[in-house]
């Protein structure tokens, strides 16, 4: 990690960048293992903001499978993604975490009075004593088609998974890919736009079999067209393929619909200056700190001697590096250990008193 | 740890011990960590028994504050002691695991073959690939008054404790403590046996205010006596007490009730050979295993740098000790990490396929 040095950036009245927002402590992910976190150092009295790429909290344990079942989180036989964040959210309310989602965490650096600065995607600057980095497996992104030069038709000619598909009403749509999601949102289209072609690079489907048949079925009733084949070129309108018979074709498109599945990226984390080992970042096991002092890694994002990717276990980590926080935010403190059963102290912290 | 050889022993076919209970796990203890133990190992095809000197599953949990709330558990906003361990033994149903309570492990031993031989206080011996010591700071027992020679009294005229009060009907009692225990026990007496007398070293309790009061009341309208001393002697019929200006009594008694706390005794583990720091055992951070292969150590009764005397610790502790058994119990054999989620091996073993 580079140290900063404050008159480097040359920042002055001038500039319109907001005043940073200081923390004792900054968590990077919402999902479980990150909202447990807060509630960890809520407990020892410190506040936390969080921040999160997704657009609400509980990360890939919501994104990945929401309503399917999770059973082994200990003492809750059966619970699901939402469920469990729900759960979490409830439980860490009384610390009110401020949350900061759609964003990520783009920058951190050292500041000359040892804290770190970080900034993220949407503009925000936070100055924490502590960092909390419960990223997961990375911030989960659409697969994006590789060709050079497409990117700048994104939003206006080129969407990768739309939220919403009420904007391409009346249009000429090529949706790009084979699993659930691109056969559905075709299917979807094709009552809306004026024409949808479904390019997939081989006939055959990653997909529910029901869903297959509805697709071939609108195919064979003209409802919409499908195409084997591969982008090979796109210019905002057309849309040149290559076939596996190495042919080209040319589709005229007003919107190329990308649905190439979802996956995980580490992102900027990888350009913090913090030790890799196969995308995951080595802690020790009594803090569960990275190389950095008051930067700490839990959850799967982390790595050490007998890991296993579970959230009980991202659990326990959250809760040995909340303690090794006080270290930084109370120097000099020394913190007993209390039990929620029978503080008095916890239980105004967690408004049962 | 010592060997044993099986021929020292000379058992044959003219001793009544019954024969071992062979099985994979053994786990030593039936609070929330040794159960949640059981579930880890059942995920792992590991089949396990489980002995507890108490009566029912929960541990200290439960003995101690069954009722009272706790709300630190992930993703459980408030529970109970009694909570905890119902849905605790609800998660760990499916595996069926065996519970042997009400007796003590004694004795710890490797055998020839590399397996523990652990006999308990029930006359039970098992043969375990692997042991789990979750005991956390020891089997519960009550204090004792610290007089030479009065345990040969115990359950005729000496009862620490006792569960029923109804065997006092009609006798002259003298109750030994001053917490709310000590109390209630003097003021239920109070209206069944002949004569109560209520024994402290002084003046002024370790009760609530109401309990007090009542007591007070009751000796005021001489429902019950109430002496300040120390016992000094007893011979079955006579208590001696020394008072505090150094005087003698002595109190006729048909029977010595002590309720003097209940306080937590490491026991017979302290005599199995492991290696001990203050009381606790050191265990490694990968494996949580203890210096003896195959015997792991979880939730209260380990130790290692960082080591936080929380619930969330143990459920972490015993899933990577469980993984760890995994390479004792099915050598050579790799085991991929699967999830709850996603799994339909888990979810055959589960009973949820």
């Amino acid at each position: 990690m580079e140290r900063q040095d404050r008159q480097d950036r040359g920042v002055g009245a001038l500039s319109a960048t907001p005043a940073p927002i200081e923390t004792d402590a900054l968590i990077v992910g919402a999902g479980p293992v990150g909202l447990f976190q807060a509630f960890q150092l809520g407990l020892l009295e410190i506040s936390c903001h969080i921040v999160d790429a997704l657009p609400a909290a509980g990360g890939q344990c919501v994104k990945l499978y929401g309503d399917k079942p999770i059973y082994d989180i200990p003492g809750t036989p059966r619970t699901s993604g939402h469920g469990l964040a729900e759960s979490l959210l409830e439980q860490i309310a009384p610390f009110k975490p401020q949350f900061h989602f759609g964003e990520q965490v783009a920058t951190l650096a050292r500041e000359p009075d040892d804290r770190l600065r970080l900034t993220t995607s949407g503009g925000k600057t936070f100055l924490a004593k502590t960092v909390f980095i419960a990223a997961g497996v990375g911030a989960f992104v659409p697969k994006h088609i590789a060709l050079d030069g497409i990117a700048r038709f994104e939003g206006t000619r080129l969407f990768h998974h739309p939220e919403s598909l009420d904007r391409f009403a009346g249009q000429t749509v090529v949706v790009n890919g084979g699993d659930d999601i691109a056969l559905e949102t075709a299917l979807s289209l094709a009552a809306i736009a004026k024409q949808v072609t479904l390019l997939h690079r081989r006939d055959g489907f990653q997909a529910d079999e029901a869903v297959v048949a509805r697709m071939r079925t609108a195919v064979a009733d003209g409802h919409m067209r499908f195409v084997v084949g591969q982008p090979a070129a796109f210019d905002g309108t057309r849309l040149q393929v290559t076939t596996p018979d190495a042919q080209t074709l040319e589709l005229p498109v007003d919107a190329l619909v990308a649905c190439l599945g979802i996956s995980p990226r580490l992102g900027p984390i990888a350009d913090w200056g913090l030790e890799l080992e196969r995308k995951q970042v080595p802690v020790d096991t009594e803090k569960f700190e990275t190389r950095e002092r008051g930067v700490f890694a839990v959850g799967d994002i982390n790595t050490y001697p007998g890991k296993r990717k579970l959230i009980v276990c991202g659990f326990h980590e959250a809760t040995l590096a909340a303690w090794a926080a006080t270290a930084i935010v109370f120097p000099g403190k020394a913190i007993p250990l209390q039990y929620t059963t029978t503080s008095t102290r916890l239980h105004t912290l967690l408004g049962v008193g």
